[in-house]
């Protein structure tokens, strides 16, 4: 069936969707192929955080179907001898600054390519001069061998990994979501065996399966969809409820 | 024509755009068909705000072709047990939480179902684990009548009603938009009589046909492009020029 | 290949992306044509900001293909007498009202057209009921000779110009992009006699190729992607390292 051929470009930037940088980007990837399905992943990533980029990026990344194309453009080292990469992992591929963001599509086995940069390429916007304009070429066919050439140690970054110690666990949060949830770096799996209590900001919260389980504009500690420890206050935010900010220590408490 | 087949798929939101969470719903949707015409209706629903949702819903619907699917979801009852819903009205269909915001479309005849929620669904992203999943089920060709349950009576809410008597009405301002006009309740088919004054934060407005005829900066009342009546200021913010919010009263006399 | 056939619009509106305005303005197109490729580019100009939509309508239009439709709606005159306007340039298309905010596009040869304003128009929203209307009666094949009138004179607007004299160049700041990059209306042209000194809010810059030329939170000089001069700060915000807005002054010194 034809229309199944459709290719996808999904899109993560922190441009922000006022300035044109965007539209020039897929104005490029448009003339290629007018007939992509284009995604936005998020425009809003703070300014050069390649960090929460890569958080995003793995959180969306299992959500797509294979073939999909993802251009991650969270480039503070533009126009330097950072690389331009291309990744290819189970089927999926990637663009973007050789710069971490691609850190958790690197595990082996993976394919990884460096792009040229066009000598007419802006020096402060390689997401439009390079990443779009060599997605286009292979979204017409063209071969990433006969583009860019084998790169061996793509650069690899980290998130702050909790500490587990002795059925304790100490872990922070990442990043505040739309409703004021506060998603940490604690993963459910760390928490199997079972949870004796949750310490935020000096209080003990409720470990409960669901947002609803407290009365309204009260605080808990939930498993959200990200697959993580969130702390969120029903019907309400918990960053404004604890005046709390990415950073801020969490702690959790295991059953023996 | 083939492509006069592409399904319309139209997304409404209380997420914003900087999150993941939209794009993983898009992704869910994209596995089960890659070629949907995807439309960002709203993510800037203020959060959990059911009436908002609705209203916004309600106005975009009509200009939208038959066969769209629409899904709304503005969900602060995630994880209960309120019903997750399927309606089919007039040959359009809509997902959404049972939870009021397709009250629009609740007015007979209409077919609405229940759709499960699967074991390993997050007990705090129905969009992406029941509402998209079931979307893209029902995207590439199952029938609805395989997947839920009918439902007799969903839940219906209403927004404020104006309250009209002897030639007054009394409405409110439902919302502020992005340029600061303030939409009220009072349809303008309740000013058929013809209106004779509009009085606002204490002043007697103009009821005129268009922004412009009054002054740069100077405020009116007009029919917006909703169908109701709007406190404006042309080229300017009414929101910020009467300091008025949501809720603040509105007074229309019609003439006799 | 029909998959080349997709027609693309984009659109530049100044309606926001929370309100149904610009949803209301898709579904329009989508009823015409429901595989239509629509790619946003921007809906947070300022509002009734004509020169702003001109200067990113400019600086995006170069990346898309030929054949493209562009839909451009900043219209502080609607339901006045301004004409509503269809400009094909150089095999692009382009609708917009008649306010100048197409002046980029209108040196000769181009053909202008005016479009009809249907007699159940909303007053207050051109942008649904005559630009995506009449966008739609296009999409599907009619002529817009069929349609609208020639129009001779077509409003024409211009940013400030820079002032060059004597090797010293006075422009200023046009708009500050979402890093807090300032974009001046300095075009990378004015400086091919090289630059001596840049100066901006009291200080002398240098001028470099690449933000990363300078040390982390440092000012500098830049031709950036629009290629205009910019006064940017290294990974960091040169609206707030500067304190500085749109309107203010900025000067180069030519070599000589």
């Amino acid at each position: 069936m034809l229309k199944k051929e459709m290719k996808i470009v999904a899109l993560l930037t922190d441009f922000g969707t006022r300035d044109p940088y965007l539209a020039q980007m897929k104005g490029v990837i448009l003339r290629a192929n007018p007939s992509v399905q284009l995604v936005d992943i998020s425009h809003e990533i703070p300014p050069h955080n390649i960090l929460i980029g890569m958080f995003f990026l793995k959180a969306v990344e299992p959500y797509f179907p294979g073939g999909t194309y993802f251009l991650a453009v969270v480039d503070p080292g533009v126009g330097t001898k950072r690389k331009a990469l291309f990744v290819k992992k189970k089927g999926k591929f990637f663009l973007a600054p050789d710069n971490g963001i691609l850190t958790p599509f690197l595990e082996k086995p993976f394919a990884a390519f460096s792009l040229p940069v066009p000598s007419n390429a802006s020096s402060t916007f390689h997401g439009r001069d390079v990443f779009a304009l060599h997605l286009g070429r292979l979204l017409v066919g063209e071969r990433i061998e006969d583009i860019g050439k084998p790169v061996k140690e793509p650069v690899r970054i980290e998130l702050p990994a909790p500490h587990i110690r002795k059925g304790k666990i100490k872990g922070e949060v990442l990043f505040d979501d739309r409703f004021g949830n506060l998603i940490t770096n604690i993963p459910s799996k760390a928490l199997s065996a079972g949870v004796k209590s949750v310490r935020f900001m000096g209080r003990e919260l409720p470990f409960l399966s669901t947002y609803a389980s407290v009365r309204r504009g009260r605080p808990l500690a939930v498993i959200g969809s990200f697959g993580n420890l969130e702390i969120a206050v029903r019907e309400g935010s918990a960053k404004n409820f604890f005046g709390a900010s990415p950073g801020a220590p969490v702690e959790v408490y295991l059953s023996e």
